[in-house]
């Protein structure tokens, strides 16, 4: 598979890793989840993602995932792989065997421990070197991380390390930080930007300069809809649409929930057989669901209305 | 006026605090702002909230914006003050200070070391104490303030502090903490939740018990109509409301950008004259501001076809 | 009183704020305590600092407690005053106040808020704005504040504000921090470095070109005695008294306890008449007591041994 | 070999993982290490702690680090491995693994997102669960993890699960909290209480209750002395000891540093060839090293003046 390059926009989905209610890797709704994201209008796959339950996997388990995904994926689109680690070792591993198996470049948060500049570009750079010609994503998500990253640190980050070619932008807020970066003569090399959060500021994001969405909303059509209405011109359409899909995003946002939430509705939705996730992890209480249910039935109608 | 009680319910507005460019406070802004929250149905005002740029007035002005804001409500709706500091001398001044002046009773979030449960039990029971008589409101605000409090020290602290009548519940994910509150037999003694987070997620909060709103959307009205149409009986009606002024209140709740943007809507709206923050504080950029412009057109615009 | 300079050095004592059993401030006790700390070698004092449970004052008392200081030592050496707060406001009040009053300078802690290198000069900048020509020590004390600042953040903010004198340095680890700020170029302008923690590092800070203490270990005369050894080059002797004192000094250093332990030690010396905090604040136990007891037993032991 | 008990005592030494320059774990240094810390007294040791660069090994590593040691020590000490992983299936891989090879337990300290008493509860729980029939050790780290056990929250813990028979007790202030579960009727089963922070409290921590140090101060001669004149009664004997190594276990004992300081000590020791590091992770300055080495000199003249 090409590597991932600068150039990568549209919607890259946070894919989820699906389980069997005991605890086992379901491996054909990894199948069908693919299949349903790539028609939804996916550009790209990221898996293994802070939403992908990545920490949950053991090393050989995440090398099986990533292969059976790569294979359906059949290069169709790159596939980013998250590999955040808190060593090295860790991080060099994973990422041989998914570059090899077909992956297109991997996806980097900072580690929580970094707080100043320096720090943080030092961090990046020893990455780097420790990829090699690996393309990479930095993450930018300090709700999580609880690193701030300024963004001429990203433009240091940028403008220094040929291989770091997108941006997992998840500040928030974060609309003044894709202006900033957008600015003249701020990056001196292409950049993508791909933005998170849910989609929630999509819209905004894609006005401000971003190229697409990297982000797990159960429903990538929004993402993708918004993209393409943009990049077309129909902002007012956009927007409809976007509001249609705007109360269920803004309930699956809800941290430490949301990814129960998603996968409950993408197993609602036929997409993969089961909502389970492996422990530690909460399950959804019946009141949630019955919201889930209710935001859905609401969604379709108005979806319905538009047109 | 008459002590806050458990009964407290509706729509308790945080009231900001309105500058003159040059940072004076802005007194006849005050009185508009006071008349239009009630005009807009509010059943209470909090005032001196963290949105209330409370820590950037001298104690002499906490007073004064106070005595202010009391006496144009004159006795109409209760009004609360915050008085979180970290030390009780600071607490226990302002306190007497407005309790004096005609508060209704006061709001306390719990300092950010504050860890195990009893370390919060604790808190908050030398707080009673030193508060005596004056009831208060637990404010609980994980994501600003970095403490977790389980439903079962609320319900401790509750259930054995009788001046606590109020939770001033914005934790995030938080719905399923007023189910908890909820359950039978958790609490012994009645409670009023009123709900912040800027009302995102208030028609599932009406559904799950609580008894309205406390938080400073700049569309109050939004808030008193949700609560009165749950009230009502009228769901799919409250959820049409609501999601008409979704895109905007998403858009406020920004952390660190939501009270710039609400002093701008309320300056926009002519309810104080300047959008005007004391410093430190960012001032929206013009990139912003059109967002927010487009945000309430189309938001106008959707009400309108509701109506 | 003659204003704080980049000149200051030797021991920069952190005075407690003595309270009487029932929670009053002990105004008698502070006069005992300032001729305490002048005899042992105090060049300056610090009033108000973190460990002084400034907090825990109104701005009355924290305006009286500075009065009755400044009068007792009557010149005799330069006081600083800590006056950091969350709003500008107040940061604004206390040091107009305390400056009226003969301080000879204000100490500023950076709020918890700041992350990146930008938004800490930036804060700094506004600072010393508002304070105008009254100099100030920047507080450098991350595991109380949770803010990192590199060493050419700390070069910026000095060469760039002429006001900014000195650095109470308490970063741990912090001895490459004193040796970055000391090589060749990297400060255009003098600045005075005064180390905190206690004391627990000063041999090697000395060594890598601090100016002296600005700590409040109870026997200040440690610090004293350090400092003075240091700059007549008896390296080993210094060592020796250093050591003697480490074994409280190591005890005293207990995050959240060391005030209780500090004041004990006092009172015991009977330089204080109550060991008393403010509320919230927890007493010593029988056990911790009788620890400190037997740690200074020990070490008046191990001085005679020395002399 | 037989596995670890309520019974364990004494000193059970956190052992580094040796590197070469080049950074291939150096397997002899592994053998030279284990001898060295059996004949300085060891009861125990710990493996792939926080201090073992443990998140630096790929899994394949750890395995083979932990059966070189395995091996090395030859059933005359129990082996404790540290597990902890952000997943349950990491954690559950390395279990396996490890007790397979001969260890005695594992230690698993709290992931840093739980917060209430029950959150806390819950995950060791599920943790025993998970281990079935494998004894561990609670790992009470809050200056690292962030996260605060109550006195009361561990007795929940060790109560409630049979397999929980020690605590590596890391909290500072930690003394009272020794206090506490040593009180009477605070836990119904017996629990070895091992403590850690470079043995800087290690005399007191045994006159409150404590069975012996887990920690891995680069003279755990001291530890191994400290115990074993403490169980004798040679109270002031034992502080002397203290006394002379503190210098140097302060200096130890600074975050971020102290691992360096400690490889440095030991590879000049001629236990470990190399003090090397895997990246990420910085090596000792100059002046930090010459600072080290004038504390071990000035160590060696005290300890003999005492022998």
């Amino acid at each position: 598979m090409s590597a991932l390059t600068a150039d990568a926009k549209g919607v890259f989905v946070i894919a989820v890793t699906p389980f069997h209610p005991d605890g086992r890797i379901d491996m054909e709704s990894c199948d069908r989840m693919v299949d349903f994201y790539l028609e939804a209008g996916a550009t790209g796959l990221t898996v293994l993602g802070m939403m992908g339950e990545a920490p949950k996997l053991t090393v050989e388990e995440s090398r099986e995932v990533v292969a059976r995904i790569l294979a359906r994926v059949g290069g169709r689109v790159p596939v980013v792989v998250g590999v955040s680690a808190p060593g090295f070792a860790q991080i060099d591993t994973l990422t041989r065997a998914v570059m090899e198996l077909g992956a297109a470049g991997v996806m980097v948060a900072p580690p929580g421990s970094l707080r100043t500049d320096d720090q943080i570009v030092n961090y990046y750079t020893q990455v780097a070197e420790l990829l090699g010609d690996v393309p990479f994503v930095l993450q930018d998500f300090p709700l999580v991380t609880g690193v701030q990253i300024a963004p001429k640190v990203i433009a240091r980050i940028v403008n220094d390390l040929p291989t770091c070619v997108c941006l997992k932008h998840e500040d928030w807020p974060g609309l003044e930080k894709i202006s900033a970066l957008r600015a003249e003569g701020v990056l001196t090399r292409p950049l993508s930007i791909l933005c998170g959060n849910g989609g929630l500021f999509l819209p905004e994001e894609m006005a401000r300069g971003a190229d697409g969405a990297m982000t797990g909303f159960a429903y990538p059509e929004m993402m993708a809809d918004v993209v393409a209405l943009y990049t077309k011109g129909e902002i007012d359409r956009m927007q409809d649409i976007f509001d249609a899909y705007l109360p269920l995003a803004r309930f699956e946002q809800q941290p430490g929930l949301g990814l129960a939430i998603r996968k409950y509705t993408l197993a609602k939705r036929g997409i993969i057989a089961h909502d389970a996730q492996r422990r530690p992890g909460a399950p959804l209480t019946d009141a949630t669901r019955a919201e889930v249910d209710r935001l859905i039935a609401r969604q379709e109608k108005r979806l319905k209305e538009l047109n």
